[in-house]
């Protein structure tokens, strides 16, 4: 086995191997993926040699390149280094210590990375989707292998929240984790209040600017901000939740009234992901959410990540980065290769024992978490519409803080049945009673589908509401 | 040479001092100080002591703990832990394995840390003024030693900056590190403004809920936020700048009426920490200084502290959490603890290379920090008030960004020569220009002293100014 070690350091190993002489001089490097992140890590490496080598303890170099398509221009001087498009030769190649994955995906990264670690190699990924879904296994081999992953740039990018979790709470048990991991969805979010604009155009607009990609369901539907509250979940509670496993709503039915009815309220509306012990039962959720002004979390604008923790020591710590983009996530990668040169990964790696099969914390069961609600409903403009719709609310035992009912705007056809936005805010309730209303809501016919329903982060009303 | 190592592996180790086989099982501490932070680490290594075990790797066991009165009824049940009050026997004693220093001030701290290095310790210390003026001396001695010294919580104890700076921020060149280090200045700038108090009421509050000593001048003087400013900048920089030589200024000229002014202009007054690099020059100072509202830094209120990094490839990142109190900071001190019982905190230590003599980057001349700065007066309301201050601004090349002249208060002594107050903000000029101007100004007969002069933060008027 070989590990990492410091210059001018020898340590003899005495393990199941035998002895083995360790001596190191670079930190070699085996760079799978060359888009925007990969390119990015390039450039630091390049540009930046030196001081990279003097924080790492040895210089750190990338010897191999694989990418997919070798004839693509890429925006960064790789003279000299060997580029091919077969990342399994270069996860086997001598002639490197660590495999730095940045393809995404599920497959072909898992052979990669396991083809790697069989090879003796240390990783580095920033693979979301990869760790949620074989985290457990991955880790395992690593393990087996006496090898280490690291993945701070898998989430939120620029905010070192995986070292956070995992080293600077230590001494803390984590008791909440409320955070926004999606830069793209939040920047949306953002578009459509600040400038009075659609979904749809706010959308094109963080397409235009590179924030979001041609297809970005898995931005806005909530599926990239599930799978690393999954990977956060891991860290901080010890628990493995894949996103199949509990709520998750995306942003792509949010309209800007919305946004305009939660503000009025105190409110904003965010992408917000929540692992938390509710009577030390473990509570996930990643939906839009309607947050308290006050907190720093709905003050969190534009592509921005903003993690809230809360660990029974310490109270409550944020972190703030951009969550995505070429350099934050290059920043991270390049971290965690300082780090894996250093030694230090290796050892949080060992400790940190991720993805082992032990449950530790009772999952909240669905039908029983318990918060406040948003409903905005469109609703024929007539008589017992609203004492329909409460009458549904209240025979599921949901109370309701406020409503909101505004005049038919001016723009409508007045030739059709007029149409007027009906807003409730409900009390503490439950998910199940809630689940149950809204099979009933779906009957009443003055409601014009589709309807929306978001919790509300905070179980107390506001005074404005 | 004993080294921290984890259970089960034993590493030979080849150095000057020749071959020693390590085996080690639990870490043991001797605590030295009682007081609110050493009760807090008392109280989580008791309390969890499975928990920071699993974390660790190995248990973290308090043996043997120093006080200045023994007598004294602690807060904690410390069964069967010997306390003295000779913490230089408790440095030396062969019982442990690191020291954790928590009394505070630069004697006797200093001759323990450098007695318990000797005796071949490794150091956790939250000790800010130490480290400020003794960390070349101590760091060279722990070097010399082969010891290590810990000291996340010396800076804004639940932030884990020392973290993000010194690891999670090695593939950035730090540029820019703007902060509010002291959360017992920033408590009482929140109560000013937000409960309508002056300076002194609200000092009295902090006191009264804690957030402030009975002698709260090294917080409200700045001096404490300066030495924790000495600290992220030799982290980030390399470089050794202690208090004498930059500008600090506390919050214990401001009147509740300059918060008010401020935040009429758009910006809130906060005791900002900044150290960036200006066209390749470090720029130093901690003085209260207007920070426009939209920024993290003007919205982060009560005890809290909140570090806003700026990288060169990952762009702004902030923390946040509050800054001292028992657990926060007996959080960072366990953190510490198992970074040491892992061997990450000895392999970091290493890299960092902290406190060295070579200077890197030139410092800033005083007299050429650039900066906007707000000016409020005390004039008797006479003619040419206004005239005789703007004309000694424009000669000194001072020019401004917007005047506010507010009508006499009617709770004025009538019979006396009315006072008001009078504001300016400059566009950006020099510290040289406005010292220049300062000397001048002293002498108007019709300005009341004290006068004000805060920094602004913000290059650019906001738009309401």
């Amino acid at each position: 086995m070989r590990r990492s070690d410091s210059p001018g350091r020898r340590c003899l190993q005495i393990s199941s191997g035998g002895l083995k002489p360790q001596m190191s001089d670079s930190l070699r490097v085996g760079l799978i993926g060359l888009g925007t992140v990969g390119s990015g890590v390039a450039q630091i490496l390049t540009e930046h040699a030196q001081r990279t080598a003097q924080r790492a303890g040895r210089p750190i170099e990338i010897t191999g390149i694989a990418v997919r398509d070798a004839s693509k221009p890429r925006p960064v001087d790789l003279a000299g280094i060997p580029v091919s498009t077969d990342p399994l030769s270069l996860a086997k190649s001598p002639d490197n210590d660590v495999i730095v994955e940045l393809i995404g995906g599920l497959s072909p990264a898992k052979e990669i990375v396991e083809t790697a670690l069989e090879a003796g190699k240390d990783i580095v990924t920033a693979n979301k989707a990869l760790l949620c879904e074989h985290g457990n296994t991955l880790f395992s081999k690593a393990r087996e292998s006496g090898r280490t992953i690291a993945f701070e740039a898998a989430v939120a990018g620029g905010c070192p929240v995986i070292a956070a979790i995992g080293q600077a709470m230590s001494g803390n048990q984590i008791v909440a984790l409320e955070a926004i991991l999606n830069g793209t969805s939040n920047f949306i979010l953002t578009q459509m209040l600040e400038n009075s604009v659609s979904y749809e155009d706010a959308v094109a607009e963080a397409q235009a600017m590179g924030y979001a990609e041609a297809d970005p369901s898995m931005d806005v539907e909530g599926t990239d901000a599930a799978q690393k509250l999954g990977i956060l979940t891991q860290l901080a509670f010890g628990e493995r939740l894949t996103p199949d496993m509990f709520p998750v709503q995306g942003i792509d039915e949010l309209l800007l009234e919305d946004l305009r009815f939660a503000d009025e309220l105190g409110y904003a509306i965010k992408l917000l992901a929540t692992a938390k012990l509710v009577d030390g039962c473990l509570e996930l959720h990643t939906q839009p959410t309607l947050i308290r002004h006050s907190r720093p979390l709905a003050q969190t604008n534009g592509p921005y990540n903003m993690i809230e923790l809360t660990g029974d020591a310490v109270g409550k710590a944020w972190f703030s980065a951009m969550g995505a983009g070429q350099m934050a996530t290059a920043s991270a990668v390049v971290a965690d290769l300082v780090d894996v040169a250093v030694g230090r990964a290796a050892l949080t790696f060992r400790r940190l024992n991720l993805w082992q099969t032990e449950q530790q914390f009772q999952y909240q069961n669905l039908e029983e978490i318990k918060r406040r609600y948003y409903f905005r409903f469109h609703v024929e403009d007539l008589p017992h519409v609203i004492a329909d719709i409460a009458d549904i609310l209240g025979r599921n035992r949901i109370s309701l803080s406020s409503v909101i009912q505004k005049e038919v705007s001016d723009e409508q056809d007045p030739s059709k049945p007029p149409i007027v936005p009906l807003v409730f805010m409900t009390h503490l309730t439950t998910e199940g009673k809630v689940r149950a209303a809204a099979k009933e809501l779906n009957q009443v016919s003055s409601v014009r589908p589709p309807w929306l329903c978001l919790p509300v982060s905070d179980p107390q009303p506001a005074s404005g509401e």
